[in-house]
């Protein structure tokens, strides 16, 4: 049986839309519009057990899980969100003990939903330029208790000539121009490996599917996952009048050999890349590569060393 | 780098709608419509390589993942995709460590998917009531390579006194009438545990939403995923003409205390119990019950073992 | 060329959450929170023309449609959306000339939308039984130009033995219990005549196809309609952030003649009707009843005159 | 009554997916899978009354509507189902009285449509240029009743210095490449009048959309349409399992006037459509391009006349 003590982490949940993430600390109370808790109170309770605020509200102490600090990341960038995470979980086949590399950690929410999938005897690198983001995602993924199986890295996978990691089972890729770091990211991925790619526009998946297909990848799929809430109640069931609106779109593929000489590839990639950098990355993802360029690819201090390449996979 | 060798499970990869599971095996072929490929030829390969068959079709052998094995179980029933297995991961937060219980094994989709996140410390604890299901579940999670992380028990839940397990950190309910065994969910999990039931009709939500609150569940949530596809092509990218229709709709919630007395709930419980059973119970799960009547609380033999009351919860 | 003249109607259009629907009276001004405009800068101008607020903002000065009408519609009840009045226009082939029964005015907007389609030669006849929606429905029936196309009866088709009107080609029902006037409903409808009913709930969508059958209906058929709004822009196109919600469900079917006979028809539908009544019918509609108990079947004043039997079908 | 006669149309009616539309003659008979029937044995009866065939199935025999014959026209190339014509319709304010232009006139299904509600005071002026589609669309016309309210005109609009009719209510584009007849189009609609062009591919939208900023539209929508069925049985009310896919997105917009001069617009336009054009148009609408060489501005013999420029407008 779960007791809450002094330290513990609480969901206090009013509703769906009002809901407070904390660790309990004895000395301090949640103040609210629903009225007043003091954390004392929640101590020596179970998970699940409900308190009164002074304003006659019920606000029950749940036990948080990853979707609940997802939901209450911190975040300075769009998250990625449970119903995309979910697929991606199920699409790509993430489980227990495998590595997964990630591009764009942004707030760390996908950090940290695969970190809490692959432990303990997996592992997620992950990549970012930008050392606020890096700082903020660093907290979130401590904060849901996952720093041990995570290795966040200050490094542009778009212009470095390092590969820090090699026979990744899958790589997560959230950038505005993904297409970019393709053939890098097949020379960190297994055979067979699954990528995913965080796609919010129509475009992006238009560019990156084609790249796809120069990169030797198979099994490509895009798709939109839409939620709709049902609003069940008895004799009056329906959906929700709160509509659900665009999040992003997903792009899935797994790294195959055409059997092409890596030469060739070389020569078609360089050319894609030109034909679209040309005119589109230049407009499309102003946003991210001025962040990049005042970073260099100095590893952050506490919890975060620049990870090495492993190994060198000859056959790419 | 993973080779393919002799017993290696591949999938081999037409398109999404042409591939075939199975484990290598040296001297058989593979005969398909779009020709036929040696199994040996696909020995000491790299996974993610190509075949051609003797009809000039690439076929890529694919290092099947656990969205493969759920896409190509043997399934005498519906199974649950994964764009709804993903979201029912995400939701609940299941992760590596937990232990999870679930009603209605089925074809054992769910159990393998959930399986593979908690695998190697968690556990999944399934129930069921027909024996011939069992079979086809068990060699489904063999096959996954996940029996070690099962406990497959051939129990009805729904009429048992038993309680079996306790402390469960999720349970899933795949049943017609999942409101029936709410009381019996309640006191194997754990406090402020999640609940996800697999409802098909409205009217299943509904009724579990009515028993849900009955039973002291809160953050009750009941939601439906479209999965959209799309044909991401070069200056023609739109979704794509085939539909996906309609797989199931999910109902969430969390185990509360509203702090009434374990007496009154039995009471409310029952009440609504017999109401609701009285008129619907009889006709919408007339062939799960029939199936249950001829099966009694007896283990299959190998792999399943009678799961014991493991500590008895005193508050419920 | 339409040219704007003092009376004219107008929509000053800025964005579409933004804009406003009136006639020009050479005096006045529009003072909105993107500046002021002088309706007399609009006369003279013609239909599309822009003027500039004091404020620097564009306004387009828009001849209003039907669409905006109804989007612009004074309720005191949810609406009718375009997305389901376009679809109820196309399912039921609602064309000129057609006679359309209408039970339940509300503000009047679906009762705009099909009059607006039959005339010249065709009619609405509309009943409700709450004279303060009436009056609201026959304001923006007139300020859409359609008074002469429609009837407004104040009369409760629910009790009335009145058979007010027969052949009509389309009957649209929008009560909180649409399965109570189908009896009635029947013989005011042609031979293979079209009925479409707004039914918010699922519940509602399961009780009057039930009661449809029984009514000796067929081809019917149930839906909800989703819009997406797409933000189409160079090199970001994607679906809107912003998602629109549930708006009701509809029930659409067709008169037949199943050959039994009048009597055996009444009976079903006596047994039928009592045991929806009994339970449902006391809880959902409560709202609509009460309003209907304080209204006599008294027509109201101006351009609403009670409708008379046309013609009595002897057989339904 | 509406009583069935010799040469009444009739829509023999078994379930929405079985269904035979035809004219009665009264020595043939209807031949299906689900039996015979003679058509004589439907002469006298009542719309909505019922035959039964030799092998004792019921059939259903309905008076035809607008949403039949689109559903059962013949059709060489892909429809616009009622869906998107029932938004069209009620987007646009399309009624009674209204003049309509629409630029690719394919099976005439959306031209029929239209014409049954501007009918019988307004007129709907089509265009193509493949004559094997304008002999198909003529004979779809003529069968729904509707040819004396269209006018069928053998003319590439995308090429033709002509403008043939002015004062348009509201334009309907059908066309691979909608943007590059936008000018003309402009030319042919009255101030504030309605475009909707059917647009199959994101892509569609993107430049469509671009092209009508440029060319001075205003209250620009795009949209897509999801119907969604659902099976409302007792107890067991759900979505259907047959899922609809993708049939076209739609984009919605007004002509305005930004007050710049004409030259500027054409400077502009020409532009733009140099650069669209350049790359796009020359992949995308090879198909339809291709058509066009062939034929010349002739006008189809039978019920299509050269439609003449009704009145110049000096001032687009």
């Amino acid at each position: 049986m779960a007791i809450i003590k002094n330290k513990s982490p609480v969901l206090f949940f009013y509703n769906n839309s009002k809901k407070w993430l904390m660790n309990i600390s004895k000395k301090e109370s949640l103040h609210t519009h629903i009225g007043v808790l003091k954390h004392a109170d929640a101590i020596g309770k179970e998970y699940g057990s409900r308190l009164m605020t002074n304003k006659d509200k019920y606000v029950y102490l749940l036990e948080p899980t990853m979707y609940d600090y997802i939901m209450k990341i911190q975040h300075g960038t769009q998250i990625v969100y449970p119903k995309d995470l979910g697929y991606i979980a199920a699409r790509a086949g993430i489980q227990d003990g495998q590595k997964i590399l990630e591009i764009g950690t942004g707030s760390g929410s996908m950090t940290s939903f695969v970190a809490s999938i692959v432990k303990p005897r997996g592992h997620v690198y992950t990549f970012d330029v930008d050392e606020k983001f890096m700082k903020i995602a660093e907290k979130n993924i401590r904060r849901a208790g996952l720093s041990k199986y995570v290795t966040q890295t200050n490094l542009d996978l778009k212009t470095s000539k390092e590969i820090p990691v090699t026979e990744m089972d899958v790589a997560l890729i959230d950038l505005g121009d993904p297409w970019v770091v393709l053939p890098k990211v097949r020379q960190m991925l297994k055979g067979s490996g699954c990528i995913f790619a965080i796609c919010p526009t129509m475009n992006q998946l238009e560019k990156l599917t084609i790249a796809l297909i120069e990169n030797e990848f198979t099994d490509i799929e895009s798709t939109e996952h839409i939620i709709r809430t049902i609003a069940a109640r008895e004799g009056k069931t329906r959906h929700s009048f709160q509509g659900i609106g665009h999040t992003t779109y997903l792009c899935f593929a797994r790294k195959a050999f055409f059997g092409r000489t890596a030469k060739t590839i070389a020569k078609t990639t360089a050319k894609t890349t030109a034909k679209t950098t040309a005119k589109t990355t230049a407009k499309t993802t102003k946003a991210k590569t001025t962040k990049a360029k005042t970073t260099k690819a100095k590893t952050t201090k506490a919890k975060t060393t620049k990870a090495k390449t492993i190994k060198k996979s000859t056959k790419n």
